[in-house]
């Protein structure tokens, strides 16, 4: 549990943290976020982060609340006064406080806050079990390239799957194939070797951890394919595994009622989980 | 604006009206919400709001903070502490305060949060000017009947209104059908005298407006087809006018650039809007 929250300015006791009730982000959901890994009490890829970020706030026009190098020294600092080494930080920067009116109001100073906490996951428990995953109809907006905080679809997703004691909900689009977990990227590999990942389109968000992995599958020679693929490619895969900030590299061993491969992880997802877990114990960025 | 808001449990002055920052509200547009019009300091079609509100709250699965007398003596305290005479109640349920995590928590209380203010509006202002609306793709999830503050969407459609001075966007699905507006229904009357609507499925609210409006039509001895209808139909229509409990019934004289009728309000829209306004006057439940 966090136990100092950073809000407009202030660090805060975790139990004073609060924002206004015309907050923009409590009333429209008008509001982005990121959740930036900490490993050693260091920011795991925090440019990459930084950059969707803006990206996020540009699609949607919100003004960022204060400069690139004033945001960098308040996330270490939330990080730092929650005496965090392996964990999180949320941040979550809102349109702002305004008279409720969908439109966007003229005068409203964007929200900032930010929260960190702890891990409860262990990379090696991840690479000893793996998990199982469901799959459930794509029900979201068309615009899940942003990093909104309209992420009730993803909580109703990823419920479903903890009423099975499933670890995540695989998304499915119309015709059939995956978009992306609630919370992860997915990703298969097939019985010739290849691996495979949707296209960063307008259905999925193009995960900092997802592009990690594209980086370390290079590095580690495997070829690999982006492309849309189905549900029923990805039961037949020989393996499949998920990405994301929180679930690092997460091999599932079971998809709806089929076992993936021999339904134990797979050495391709354990390499890559390896490789992650070193990528992110050294490029902490503790400047 | 509203002065005195009600937040779980207490009344406070608005400036002071706080949730805390890991209310679900905030972090992931868990939760419901309604708006209630005021007529004379009473609550208009306030049975058909709590029905769809119990409606909301069951689709998600959230507890109702508390009983419906209860809720219904702090909604009329809150309107009459706001001492509005003619606006509207706002009323937001989430799921309330936990731990961030996308599964629901096991044990969060729901939060409860109301304003009041004055309107703005004025119906006879409507019946002069009528409104111009332009048309935008609906990119909105899959579940629109449930009324909850995932609205970014919505939001994102009513600024492109407004960036070109428009009143509202009607939303148009992949097949060129018209769902709704971002904060409204919408309504056309065929050079045949038919008045159409779309049916209340899973792309539109049922909005509170329209069920009065259907049976306002009814009396009035229009003949009624719930069908969804294309952008063109209702460019060609002989009017159209839009519903909410803001918005009231307002007559469309342009969609994109096409005037409707005779790009002024038409008689039935009228004839509705009239209507409309004594029931509103007429049916404000003031016990």
């Amino acid at each position: 549990m966090s136990r100092i929250a950073y809000v407009n300015g202030r660090y805060l006791p975790h139990r004073q943290a609060a924002i206004h009730v015309e907050d923009r982000g409590f009333q429209f959901a008008d509001g982005v976020y990121e959740v930036i890994g900490v490993q050693g009490g260091c920011l795991i890829d925090e440019r990459p982060h930084l950059e969707r970020l803006a990206r996020s706030l540009a699609a949607l026009s919100i003004k960022a609340p204060m400069g690139e190098r004033s945001l960098a020294h308040v996330m270490r600092e939330t990080v730092r006064r929650n005496r965090v080494r392996s964990g999180i930080l949320y941040l979550q920067i809102t349109r702002g406080v305004a008279r409720r009116d969908h439109a966007f109001p003229a005068d409203a100073a964007p929200s900032l806050v930010m929260t960190a906490r702890g891990n409860t996951m262990r990379a090696q428990e991840i690479a000893e079990k793996g998990c199982v995953a469901i799959t459930v109809p794509d029900i979201r907006w068309k615009r899940c390239d942003i990093k909104t905080v309209s992420l009730l679809a993803n909580v109703l997703a990823k419920q479903q799957a903890n009423d099975v004691a499933a670890f995540e909900a695989i998304q499915v689009d119309e015709d059939g194939f995956i978009t992306e977990g609630s919370t992860t990227n997915v990703w298969i590999i097939g019985q010739d070797g290849v691996l495979v990942t949707r296209p960063a389109d307008h259905a999925i968000l193009d995960g900092v951890t997802r592009r990690a992995i594209i980086t370390l599958a290079a590095r580690a020679a495997l070829i690999f394919e982006e492309r849309a693929f189905s549900v029923d490619e990805a039961k037949a895969a020989a393996e499949a595994f998920l990405t994301g900030t929180t679930a690092f590299v997460m091999p599932v061993t079971r998809i709806d009622d089929s076992a993936i491969g021999d339904g134990v992880p797979g050495p391709f997802s354990l390499r890559l989980l390896a490789d992650y877990m070193a990528h992110a114990a050294a490029g902490g960025d503790c400047s």
